[in-house]
């Protein structure tokens, strides 16, 4: 992808219908409870409404893609894991063995693990759109180069453009990649400023000692690549990595075809915050599934002006909030397309009397 | 239900078999993630087991329980919504038409709905467990007589043991009942001494003033009936009402049955409060589904010592919280029994190398 080619990809993306959301939201205060008693439900149908253009929605076909890539910075003892289970994780998710796919499948949903920079042979289990083995080390210099960058952008865009083409009504936006929650941390510092101290967590479970370490390399590697915070393409080339910057594509995709996005945990929000950097009019098509452990997960989300649904204490990654968040939009759903309306809700049998005999009701007081 | 009758049933509740709930944590560890990156699921999958006495577990067969009566202490201007909506909403939820049952249909789950107070002539969509019609308004004197309580809680008991005997793996304990906010709250300040002001809320959405008045009612009703807090029964049959009532018997025969128990919102927690304090090994068997809006619930969550999952600002009761809290507990269960332990997830095919090759591999460090 070139840089015409994105600017163009993010000229073409619309916000969301506000006339078909309007509808919605007119919908929900008809339908037979307390105003605004169903909470963020109410709100999910009115954001999917302002997506497809319609009120009544069904998210049916559901789909999690994974972009698994390896990270250089692995090398800097930031992970207590290593970097070889990047691509062993990622074979077997095909086989549904591990933690998200092994709910997608236990509820339904597709998976497709994309290679967008393992370091290692392209293998079959894989959709293989590998830009390079693995990236730099970001210490020491930028992690890729610009092109790359776009490249791996690219490759998350087209994942998108295939799950709509496919007929998928919303789709997970997953990871695997070793030294991922380093990276993530370094991009959301660029982006927003803050200390490493507020992106920086435990990952899969690093020492009081190994925090520290890994908190000193994120503030290095920003320091040392200074990237331009008002540039999320050289943002992710300088301190990213190609799955962040897959997943970035991936955003913009599902807002140009118009599918429901759902958000996973610190490297998927930031992701997303990258995305919506890019293109605001991303956020309609964005939704947070659970709240991450990770610190940095919160300042994300705040950036995001979007607020997660579950509250599980994950850190697990992969997708695993979005099973459970396509669930709770089949909820919203449900609740748009089946609740009786105040209307259908009376039973006309003669004995009941009707709500509106009822002097002074009014669920609206 | 007599007096000796609850005692026995009390005494025969057992708690968490820890042997299993022991088995369910160390296979919890052998799994192929950081540990603890589920977090809350992987607890989920330990407490089924403290109750099934199983390592693995299967929540297929699900239902919601809705108990519904009138509550007298509506005549005191407590509720925006008018009492005929008690009997009006409980037949629309066995037509699937209402918040929860809209989503428990969509989800499969079954919806129980018992009459066991409404104020009106028994009806045929509902099962008929009618102890009285209607309480007394808690601000004039006591709800009930303490032998009514205890019939009401016989037959929440019961609906629990007919789950049981129809191959239910979970139950979902939900309530309708005009004015139950206001009652909930009365049981919540008399069973931990806490301020009106902390327990009582806006209810279907009660305005300011209507707040204040409901307030006030509350700390009315407590100071008048003056119920022992130490006595459950007591204070359910002075300052309570039979859907609470019904619903505390629902919980102690889950934990009877050892069926696991879903609370949904504010009323179906503070009865899950009254069902811990007659017998703290309830508590084994009742899960938490999403966090109601209502202020004390809250209170009523710490003092049972147990977290919700979902942050939906929800705050509609019926049991619209439970067919959520279900798939939140079949992912735990699809962790559990589908992810590969550490050994089962190395691919074996001779180019990977082992994660007990990679020096200084450990996920516990």
């Amino acid at each position: 992808m070139t840089e015409n080619e994105l600017r163009e990809i993010v000229s073409r993306i619309r916000p969301a219908d506000e006339g078909a959301a309007a509808a919605a939201r007119a919908r929900q205060s008809s339908l037979a409870k307390p105003p605004r008693s169903l909470g963020k439900l109410e709100d999910i149908s009115v954001k999917l409404a302002g997506i497809s253009g319609r009120v009544n929605n069904r998210i049916k076909k559901t789909l999690v893609m994974v972009f698994a890539a390896d990270n250089g910075v692995t090398r800097e003892g930031v992970a207590v894991t290593p970097k070889e289970v990047t691509l062993r994780q990622a074979v077997n998710m095909t086989k549904h063995k591990t933690g998200m796919s092994a709910l997608a499948r236990s509820f339904g949903d597709s998976v497709r693990v994309y290679d967008v920079g393992i370091d290692a042979p392209a293998r079959r289990e894989l959709i293989n759109a590998k830009i390079r083995r693995g990236t730099a080390s970001i210490l020491r210099g930028p992690a890729m180069t610009r092109p790359e960058a776009l490249g791996a952008l690219e490759a998350g865009f087209n994942a998108a453009m295939d799950a709509k083409r496919d007929g998928f009504d919303a789709v997970g936006i997953g990871e695997m990649g070793i030294g991922n929650t380093t990276t993530s941390a370094a991009v959301l510092c660029a982006l927003t400023g803050c200390a490493a101290s507020t992106a920086t967590g435990r990952g899969s479970g690093l020492s009081d000692e190994g925090l520290m370490r890994k908190t000193r390399v994120v503030e290095e590697a920003v320091r040392l690549n200074a990237p331009d915070g008002n540039d999320p393409i050289d943002v992710i080339s300088k301190v990213g990595g190609l799955d962040i910057a897959a997943m970035t594509g991936a955003y913009l995709g599902c807002a140009a075809a118009r599918v429901p996005a759902v958000a996973d945990g610190f490297i998927s929000i930031v992701a997303a915050l990258c995305a919506y950097r890019l293109c605001p009019a991303v956020r309609d098509h964005v939704f947070l599934s659970h709240a991450s452990e990770e610190p940095g997960y919160a300042l994300a989300a705040k950036e995001l002006g979007l607020s997660p649904w579950l509250l599980l204490d994950m850190r697990l990654g992969e997708g695993s909030g979005c099973p459970l968040g396509f669930r709770i939009m089949q909820a919203a759903c449900a609740v748009m397309n089946d609740m009786a309306t105040f209307d259908e809700a009376s039973i006309d049998d003669g004995y009941l009397v009707e709500l509106d005999e009822v002097e002074g009701f009014n669920y609206e007081k």
